[in-house]
This record gives C-alpha cells, sequence and structure tokens, in this order.
C-alpha cells in the first residue's frame, strides 16, 4: 500500500466535485484531457532539463510536479495509482522477472 | 512508506553492480544519464498518446513504464523515490495548502 | 518557396507507395500514426537533450532528425509543409505582427 | 534556400539587441536556453496531442510554433536553419541514400 500516492489519489478524487475556481486541479478537469497532458508533457520536459542541469533540489521538485500531473491524469480516466503499482510489482515483485519483463520492451 | 517504490528503488540501487550484459537496468546505467533521460522522455510520449487514444489497459502500461524509468534516472543521480513522495506530503499533505502550491506553480 | 523541405515533402509522399519491407519511411506509415508521432517525440527530447549537453554538431543532426519526423507526420495526415511556412509568414512577415501573434500565444 | 526559414532566422538574430520588456523573442533568450527548450518541448506534446486529436487546422498551428521555437533554440545557439536543411539535403538529396541515412539510425 503506497500509502502518499494513494492518500494523493483521494484528495485528487475529492477536487472533481470542487470549485474550478478555487481549486487548481478543479480547473485542470474541467479544461479536460489535453489540458492535462498538456501540463504532463511540460513537466517531463522539464524534470529532464533540470536532470541535464544536474541541479537535485530542482530534479526532486520537477520529478513531484510530474508525478503529481501523472496522478491527475490517472484519476480523470478514472484510474487509480494502485492499478499502476501493481503493474510494477507484477513485472518486478520477483527479480529474475523483472529484466525479463523490461526487456521484452525494448 | 510507499512500499512498491521504495523496495523497487532497492532493487535498482542493487542493479548497479550487476552485468551491464545481462540486466536491462545495469545497461542503462552504463550508457549514462542521456539514455537514461531519453527512455524516460519516450515513455512520457507514449503515456500521453495512449491516454489520448483512450485505451485504459495501454495508459497503466504506459505510467507503469514512466514512474519506472524515472526511478532509475532518481537512482543514476543517487536520489530516493522518498524524497519526490516526501515533497509531494509537503505540499498536498494538508488540503488548503496542496492547492496554493499547485497554483504558485503556474 | 522552401526547396529542401517542399523536395522532401515530395520524396514522402512517393513513399506511401513504396514497400515498407526496403524503405524506413514506407514502415513507418504501414505502422501508423502513433508510430510516428513517437518517433516525433522522442526526436524533440534528444535535440533538448543535445542541446542541454552544448553538443553543437548532435543539435544539428537532432534538429534535423525532430524537422525529418515532423514532415513524415504532416505527409501521413496529407497535409504540407509549404502551409505551415505559410502560417509561419503570416504571423511573421511584418515584423510588428510577429512579436503581438507570438505574445497572444503565452 | 528556404526563404521562409531564412527570413525568420534574421528577423530572429535581431531580436538578441531588442527590448526584452517589448519582444517576446527577445524577453525568451534573456530568460535563456532552458525556457527556450522547455517551450520547444512543450509545442512539441501539443503538436502529437493536436495530430492525435485529428485536428488539422490545430496541427499546422502547433507545428509551426514548433518549428518557430526549434529556430530560436538555434538562434540562441548561434546555428542556422541552413545548417539543419544541408544535414537533411546530404541525407535525403538523393533518395537512394535517403533511406540507408534514416535507417542507420534506428
Amino acid at each position: 500500500m503506497d500509502t502518499t500516492l494513494d492518500r494523493l489519489a483521494e484528495v485528487l478524487e475529492s477536487r472533481k466535485t470542487a470549485d474550478a475556481g478555487t481549486s487548481y486541479v478543479a480547473g485542470l478537469y474541467r479544461e479536460g484531457l489535453d489540458a492535462i497532458l498538456k501540463k504532463m508533457g511540460e513537466e517531463a520536459v522539464e524534470t529532464i532539463i533540470a536532470a541535464k542541469g544536474g541541479r537535485r533540489e530542482a530534479v526532486i521538485h520537477e520529478t513531484a510536479d510530474l508525478w503529481f500531473h501523472t496522478l491527475i491524469m490517472l484519476s480523470h480516466l478514472n484510474l487509480k495509482p494502485s492499478e499502476v503499482l501493481a503493474e510494477l510489482d507484477r513485472r518486478f515483485g520477483q527479480s529474475g522477472l523483472a529484466e525479463k519483463a523490461a526487456r521484452r520492451k525494448q
């Protein structure tokens, strides 16, 4: 049970009925999938730039932004972070299978 | 304590001394930061394409790939997922502060 | 008239009837839009990494790859680079309007 | 000679001495490489989203934005679009070599 991500997912779920005028997340939901994916893509780019710049604090911040907007995307599609974590567990729970699963991807 | 991500981080740490010929992750470490960031960026693009395509199973898989390669990037830079989760907790642990922190970002 | 891009667009058009087994471009067409967009996104990421790395030769190469795959995307959608260049001309042909057009975007 | 891109490159060069308060491009130059690459990455993401959405007009607009910010990046690094076009010519000028060059990349 990944408490931070699960708890965050609950907060994001509750934002679906919040006022878009006062909640950043509610505003993103209302703008819709394209706006959410655009933000997610932006944060991925910023994470890459921060990592290339060797700025450790910035990498932490940008990765947090990237994961956060990934969670908003999942929530918007009625998916849960636990489903992603279960997929990671499935692949990497047993060390041997882990590498095989990753290699198949290439 | 986010057990899946923390456990995965430990597995990734152990791969730093693995044989690059038999381990996908060890191979990526040896190729270096640019190769890792390139894969991370690719997975972000694939997640966006899957989400736009409305393929739920694919979104789960691509998000797992995106988070997995984000973890490899963090590990390569000697950062821990717990540092990212602590940052998310700091921002979103108290619901009021959560929105403020996110809005400041814009 | 941007001769290189227009000429390239004609070559790409002719690849639509080529054998996917012998032509890289014909193979991408057959794989479809998602595969083309994935490559385009990858080249954007590689251009960013090359630019952050300060490698001038690599920036030229990766930008060429990025523009090339953008042209394949346009061709796949039956759009022409001349339409994109006309849009750029429209915005930036008159210096005053140029800045206004760009600012409106923000 | 790709007149639109070359002419645009000249306009962008002239913006290097413009007032950042009144010129969008001068503002980006002053913010520096990271800000330019961030915008370039954003436009790549928006182009992908527009293409997946099947919105032809939007694809033209977003591709124009992507190419425009690529030109700003080149200009910031004192590179010219003609160098990128020469690279494309080198690879694709002779149809036979074109495919070989592209395939080598994979």
